[in-house]
């Protein structure tokens, strides 16, 4: 399915409005958070399912029979409402990417929401309400920042450049990224959205995640993609298609970096 | 020296204005960057050296015979400007600490600024102008957060506890590095005074810094203290006193956790 540009702007300003929303209740909710754990190794805050609602409820205004896969569903699942009628869009909702820093007040945290269209992300919009910076991508469209234009940074792996790595490491990521930590100024910045809108904005030359969901990585990658970058897994594998009826909150391990050093990456990755 | 509550207040206003100025002038100049090396291994903008001068010149305005050390002198040097007639006080500035994060603009930065007194910092600031937030602490006085109260978080090391850790790793410190980004969800924001401002508030746990200056960590040092905090070299050594006379952009390796789990933190560093 192809939308037209009418269609994927309408989509974009639907989601800038929903992710405006959702950042302000987050900031509101900041001096009155409840803590809780869910499933056994990850923090969430009443603020999280809050602001998955605004986003949703604002979305369905305009789009009613456009499906949701969110991370804030019920027992700590995810959300999932499939597309009614003659939808087949997904919308791809973070209410809050970086709940670990949300819930301890470290100004680092993001809303992220992407639309996905057979299974690849047509548009996608992060929203970091402590800075009150908007990064907005569609297909067709560039990404940009606040409105300006933004693009990816052309350097290669060096000591001045700055490459987001994930606080939890694994063996598909582990040698890769303490090889990045050592060649680069790394960061660890706490939200994998924020990771992938610095770097589709150039103030990360790349960043890998191991054990991203589609919701922390969904927007990223149109974002990415529209300032010039690559996004793959960490061995240089697509990581599209994925089909959102049957996704339930499998690890994809991502890489995003510029188009011009993303086979060298790759190569740290593949120990090449 | 001891300073009277009315003199720290004063200290304390006058460089919370002079923060709040040269922060000001960093986010102004955000859109205007100029990059240069420095020393070979870091990046300064033109706006390092101005926001510093904007610092100095509004100190002196009401501390004419203060003294001052800061990050920016000329061909890569520091600036020191030793105390006239009956001050003993030293000024010691970082205008853009995180000024790597800075350059790239990656809206993680700060201003730092500390006044020693007999070789030990008794009034501190951190300004983040992309957050707009201002922590201060004196001698004798709370640390705050745009003025209301904070204090350090009492947790131990534990999977959901955030550290900070610096991007230069070293052989002091890369062993205990590895060991607490195994066990908590590490940071690396990549600013020293916002890591420290960060576990005043209670965000981190703990943070350390291989290869910190001065002028990185004296505002830091007595706001964590302040917020009930505890602050050492990584094996437990006292870093002050410090005389900024004989002072040279040495190293001060610093720790900076909570009171009750120092000791842990500190076992983890010395590997016992």
């Amino acid at each position: 399915m192809t939308l037209s540009s009418t269609e994927l702007s309408r989509m974009l300003e639907t989601a800038v409005v929903a992710a405006r929303l959702a950042g302000q209740h987050a900031m509101e909710q900041l001096q009155y958070l409840h803590r809780s754990i869910k499933n056994g190794s990850e923090i969430v805050t009443q603020a999280d399912p809050e602001c998955q609602k605004i986003i949703i409820d604002h979305i369905r205004q305009t789009f009613p029979d456009d499906g949701f896969i969110g991370e804030e569903g019920t027992d700590g699942n995810l959300l999932k409402i499939p597309p009614r009628g003659n939808s087949s869009i997904w919308w791809v909702v973070d209410p809050i990417d970086g709940t670990n820093n949300y819930a301890n007040k470290l100004l680092c945290f993001s809303v992220s929401i992407a639309a996905m269209v057979d299974g690849k992300p047509v548009v996608g919009v992060i929203f970091d309400p402590t800075t009150d910076s908007m990064y907005t991508a569609a297909e067709q469209m560039d990404a940009q920042l606040n409105s300006s234009k933004i693009t990816v940074n052309a350097e290669p792996v060096n000591q001045f450049a700055s490459f987001g790595v994930d606080s939890h490491v694994n063996e598909l990521t582990d040698a890769g990224v303490q090889t990045l930590m050592a060649q680069t100024r790394f960061r660890c910045l706490g939200s994998t959205a924020m990771h992938m809108a610095y770097v589709a904005g150039g103030a990360l030359i790349g960043t890998v995640t191991a054990g991203a969901k589609l919701w922390d990585m969904a927007a990223g990658v149109i974002l990415v993609e529209r300032a010039g970058g690559k996004v793959t897994d960490p061995l240089g594998n697509a990581l599209f298609p994925v089909n959102p009826e049957e996704y339930n909150a499998e690890q994809l391990a991502t890489l995003a970096t510029n188009q011009k050093y993303h086979t060298e990456i790759v190569n740290i990755f593949a120990k090449k």
